[in-house]
């Protein structure tokens, strides 16, 4: 039976501890849209409207949420002017460049994960009118 | 008003093509469970109840479900052996190894996030005994 499995090449330990730390990075980075909202807002502070904007789709009160949950957990800061109206402009703080890795990460692979559904609905289009 | 805003250091469309490329690889890895699993299975090819003590905490229905959708989309492969009663193992395809990158980032910044929580509570302690 065992001969099968392929030979781990750390201890169930050892990956018991990495998959705990995977874990941890996913409990406070949950979700579709906080590091989307991180990434956009590394790049430049933004406003409300502005952030609506870049992640289409997200609604007025999931993005409040997300921005509150970032703003608690220190990624966020959210900075009222003085202006009339108030001008509120969220900006990331330094602690939210640690991720700058894992994003460049995601987007890489998201970038060639798009390129490959690409040609596997290519190659499906072909093998369909080849068997016609 | 725009004098506030720090200098973007890419153009607003760049920036909305960056954020779809990490919107569609969330897309496909949502949730707190596929990335762990995936994971967990590089390190070494499993049996349902060997995945089950690895990700401590997850239910039977979820796991079964997310198995399903790692197989749908590339990432896995159940493997059925006519053994009595068969044994079923569960490996990552080679296109499972496009991620390690993103799982080695994710995971080190995990680890370094779990280490700041603690000294952040370390520091609130302190805190809270000198003004005692």
């Amino acid at each position: 039976m065992e001969a099968i499995v392929q030979e781990p090449f750390i201890t169930r330990e050892e990956c018991t501890v990495s998959v705990s730390h995977i874990r941890d990075a996913l409990y406070v980075l949950n979700g579709k849209w906080k590091l989307p909202l991180i990434f956009t807002l590394t790049e430049s502070s933004k406003r409300f409207g502005e952030l609506q904007r870049v992640l289409d789709g997200i609604t007025p009160k999931v993005l409040t949420k997300e921005l509150k949950d970032l703003e608690m957990n220190g990624f966020v800061v959210r900075n009222v002017f003085p202006t009339t109206p108030v001008t509120v402009i969220y900006e990331v703080t330094p602690y939210a460049g640690t991720l700058r890795n894992v994003l460049n990460e995601l987007r890489e692979w998201g970038s060639q994960h798009r390129e490959k559904i690409r040609n596997d609905m290519r190659k499906n289009v072909k093998t369909a009118v080849i068997s016609e």
